[in-house]
């Protein structure tokens, strides 16, 4: 796979395994061949915390490569995996961070420029780390210390937010996630060091509610976090790119909401 | 000012006065020389209930003419004319979309299809009317009946919502406006009947709080009705286009904020 027709400029993929006590990995699209640093974009996966889908996985990963970034996917844990799962995969996206930059150099990265976004439950789990990156529990279980976990901006598409704003609704999935609800109402442990945040979602959304979306926003504007906020009337739930790429069934590639990359690319662009 | 140069297809620029007790008018930017029927634009400018800027009134207008919109924009009633001035504007807003109905066919209108967009202060006006259109008091005394002033759809650049959303915070002011808050607070009249709505705003708005878009989203997503919201993080109050025709001190051409135009044109072709 080369972006140019040159010898050496052919993308690397790696896969990167985060701890021996889990099936948690990094799967990476880097550019190479040249002498420049890219920002890095890590992709947070939907998927009900029982699987990931690995196709749109990559799909989104390498859209965010096309547009000059290193890109990652993260496949955490699953709940058949570790009950209750959580914190755990947001302890695997701190452990991804810290490795990201602590390969830097050799994968050409900016150190300072490490993105994460997150989709569906995988909204939940970088929503969380937002909220957390700094919290000392999070980071002894990742075995990392803040500033090598900090990340530099968070995209939020259709995030489940908090188990109080409509999903899951099966209280079984739920006691699969945490004993310990409000410790994973992520729009309740927003605060002032909460990273830039780009939220996307559809009004029509019909598996997780647009309220979820909107009450991660309203916090992150309460604590003056840098926040843009696009809902988009029409669609369902799970449209990733919103195009013909990661369509799914009909009514899935939508341009109104295909939007979104464009214009969260431009936020991370204005950001400092 | 033509827009083909062909004989016939020149703009028609007309001026509608409204009641014989208002300063009250209409102006409009008429698309004229074919058989075509256009969807129609009212600009609902700000200015604090004091004033309008004309010349970005104008230019608002503009805009949506040059999209294939007949396109107006109101020139309401000012707290130097009447005081209490609400609801004076919303009733004049009442009478603009019944008068543009009335003259649909002459026009060159379709008449289910006539739009309002309206600006800080403007934006107050039209998610009232919004609320209101089908409201009898409003009706009485605009003179008309709900289906003559029901819009198609409403457009809300950010917006005054609420006197309880932080602005104005001159109480002097509020007492210009009306001694009964409660019933201007936009975000607390939202019903069944609201139409399409689509909001914009800037997160870091210094004069308008964000807070006042928010509240009246989160009112409509409440009420299930059609809505699409963009927050752009940066950005001052005001900014109308966003771009060098309104711009009108440095920092307020910005072209991530100046999306929100193609966004809600979009928007618009999305809908019924």
């Amino acid at each position: 796979m080369s972006y140019l027709n040159q010898g050496g400029f052919v993308m690397k993929i790696i896969t990167q395994s985060l701890a021996s006590d889990s099936a948690a990995y990094l799967q990476g699209y880097l550019r190479q061949g040249d002498s420049a640093t890219y920002p890095a974009m890590i992709i947070v996966p939907g998927g009900s915390y029982t699987h990931i889908p690995e196709q749109q996985a990559e799909d989104l990963a390498l859209a965010w490569s096309a547009r000059g970034y290193q890109a990652f996917f993260l496949r955490y844990s699953f709940v058949a995996e570790k009950k209750p799962l959580l914190p755990a995969p947001v302890v695997e996206l701190a452990q991804s961070v810290a490795v990201i930059r602590q390969n830097a150099a050799a994968w050409q990265i900016d150190a300072d420029q490490i993105n994460v976004a997150g989709f569906s439950v995988g909204g939940h789990i970088v929503a969380l780390f937002n909220d957390l990156w700094h919290d000392a529990h999070i980071n002894q279980l990742a075995g990392t210390r803040p500033e090598q976990v900090k990340p530099h901006a968070v995209i939020l598409g259709y995030p489940v937010i908090s188990p109080k704003l409509g999903f899951p609704t099966d209280q079984e999935m739920l006691a699969s996630w945490t004993d310990d609800p409000n410790s994973i109402a992520a729009d309740e442990h927003v605060n002032d060091r909460n990273v830039p945040t780009f939220i996307w979602v559809t009004a029509a959304d019909p598996l997780v509610p647009v309220q979820n979306a909107m009450s991660y926003a309203q916090a992150s504007l309460a604590h003056h976090v840098d926040t843009d906020l696009h809902v988009f009337h029409h669609g369902s739930h799970g449209l990733a790119l919103a195009n013909h790429v990661t369509a799914w069934k009909p009514g899935t590639s939508l341009p109104h909401v295909a939007h979104w990359l464009d214009l969260a690319e431009e936020w991370l662009n204005e950001l400092d």
